[in-house]
């Protein structure tokens, strides 16, 4: 029967990790404890929703654990109720202890608590990625390509498909990640520092935000492994495991025009700021739109909504070139497509006011394209 | 028609002070607006949510609020709507001038905003309050006694009176407050530097705490002023009114016992930290009590349930002494009541187990006692 100590501070550290696999509420009961594998090399803990889990490995080795581990064992217990507890007691070290029936006593300080817990054996298992010949990314570079690219998948279940990021490898080392809801699209392409093999795969955006939470900034590369319908991302101490969405990804590359009637250059801040002054009119209009308006040069964005009232805002630029035009688009968009973009400026490049309009950095080294489909409004 | 100028900052500060009072689901659509009232002396926002009044003050003589004051005249706004787009508009300074059918236009830097206003004729009035003989009040002073009473007031609205603190002025300068829920009840008593007029009243608990948050810690004192069914607290600028609860307050003082049988004194914090470890099961349990134990000399706290686990611990203790007690209540009253307490170590005085028993802080010279009703258990 499971005994163990540790430090408290780290272990609550762990099961916060871990937990952000687990939701409460799921269908399936078992799905809402934690598992806690201790064996003598260390403690597994392993959370899990169906879609996402996570396993996260606490080693006897590792000084900052402070695990000294007595006799090994598994058991299950309720994670949000357990984390709870672990979290208010008192002391600096906690002492895990099993006992009959499996109950778990913590001995911390002068507190001591016992919970029950469930046969480890109910829990479902995790399907074992084969761990040859991984992938290798730099965290930074992955939390990046996801911050530009997922916020632009669908939301809506009516195109499963599109509620993931497609991530495709050719030649080995060029990356292409691209999502879209069919009314704005994130396209970012990088060339991988380390060869791997080809792939194409459709990752869940949540799952992908997820996991950008879970590996911390510390952490500084994970590899990356695939079997059939999963994806693992591993680094030293976690092991983030993600179902992949079934299906063909629509061919986005022939969407992206290439010749255009009109550019401008905006500070992406300024541009921002007034997309954020006439949504919150927009809001109140019938069809949600920002009418933006380049004449002579000069370019200006209006709002009007008969019950509320109305803005009109010359915007600042750093360059103006092509034709005037008159374009109505939904301001969230440009607003989700200007916070995706780290560089001071942007430039937008339009052909007319029913073509999707597209949107660069203006550091010409990256390669990162957005496109966001204007409404007609007659 | 209302032309004025001011600092954005400053404006948008009285605004949220303001805005307070006004909920957007109010049932009396017109009080979801801020009346914007403009003088040659200054403006005056007005909001209201029929229970509470605030009506915020800046002076055209204030130098920070950089207030110009063209014409005058008075407009109702949208309150949340208007915040928002103040609060987005790019410059310092903010031009506000009426047109034409109650619109209302804003000029930031290069940003204009025109919205659509309403008739402030259509704002009820609020009860002028004589300004006579008011009672000054240090505000450090009157948010203490808030924080250390409103929160045992009731949230119930089966006996509306209890859903008030009491506050009771009696020879020119003893005021006494106190809230009770019938579970629990909390009494402060103070004596006042300065004289006042004789009162007893009942203040909605849920006033003072917004009270609390209206009058900002810079303000060093307000003025107290009655009317027959209102009070008004008041500062340089800002006016908060509220309704009084009508009926008689129950006669509390003679809840307070005066001979004990045994007597513990603990930090507040150790007492706090344990009885909120008791709470995560407590919670799990039929009763939601914890039991607190007294053996000779040594305090414990359990709590038991069979769905969930057991807690056990011995709690530090800095005095103990009388007789040896089991006694059961809802640990959730016990840490409400540390929190009011400031002081480092806390005087607990048990009766027995089906009698209230008192806290007061082991600081003599505060006149602040507390009252908790324990559970009967089987």
């Amino acid at each position: 029967m499971i005994n163990f100590s540790i430090n408290k501070a780290y272990f609550l550290q762990a099961l916060n990790t871990t937990k952000r696999a687990i939701s409460s509420k799921n269908a399936i009961p078992i799905l809402s404890t934690i598992k806690i594998d201790v064996t003598s090399e260390g403690i597994t803990l392993i959370g899990s929703n169906g879609q996402i889990s996570i396993e996260y490995f606490i080693s006897v080795k590792d000084e900052n654990a402070g695990l000294l581990v007595t006799t090994p064992g598994a058991i299950l217990l309720e994670a949000t109720f357990f984390i709870n507890v672990v979290s208010s007691l008192p002391d600096v070290v906690l002492d895990v202890k099993e006992i009959e029936q499996k109950q778990i006593v913590l001995v911390s300080g002068k507190s001591e608590i016992t919970l029950k817990g469930k046969d480890a054996e109910q829990y479902p298992r995790i399907q074992e990625i084969s761990a040859s010949n991984p992938l290798t990314l730099p965290i930074q570079t992955l939390k990046k390509i996801i911050s530009e690219t997922a916020f632009a998948a669908s939301t809506q279940e009516s195109r499963p498909i599109l509620t993931g990021v497609h991530f495709v490898l050719s030649d080995h080392k060029e990356l292409k990640t691209v999502a879209t809801d069919s009314h704005r699209m994130s396209q970012k392409n990088i060339t991988l520092e380390k060869n791997g093999d080809n792939f194409d795969v459709v990752i869940p955006s949540r799952s992908l935000r997820e996991l950008t939470s879970v590996f911390s900034d510390e952490i500084e590369q994970v590899e990356v492994f695939f079997a059939n319908n999963q994806i693992l991302f591993r680094s030293d101490n976690i092991s983030f495991y993600t179902r992949l969405l079934e299906g063909n990804y629509p061919d986005t590359d022939r969407l992206i025009p290439t010749e255009f009637s009109s550019e401008v250059t905006f500070k992406v801040a300024h541009l921002r700021q007034a997309m954020e002054r006439a949504r919150l009119l927009s809001n109140a209009t019938q069809n949600g739109t920002v009418k933006l308006e380049i004449a002579s040069g000069v370019v200006s964005a209006h709002v009007n909504s008969p019950e509320v009232g109305r803005v009109n805002e010359e915007i600042d630029t750093e360059a103006v070139s092509g034709d005037d035009l008159n374009i109505s688009f939904n301001p969230t968009y440009l607003i989700d497509a200007l916070k995706a973009i780290e560089s001071e400026k942007v430039v937008i490049r339009f052909i007319s006011a029913v073509r999707p309009f597209t949107l660069v950095p203006a550091e010409e080294s990256e390669r990162f394209i957005q496109l966001i489909t204007p409404v007609r409004t007659n």
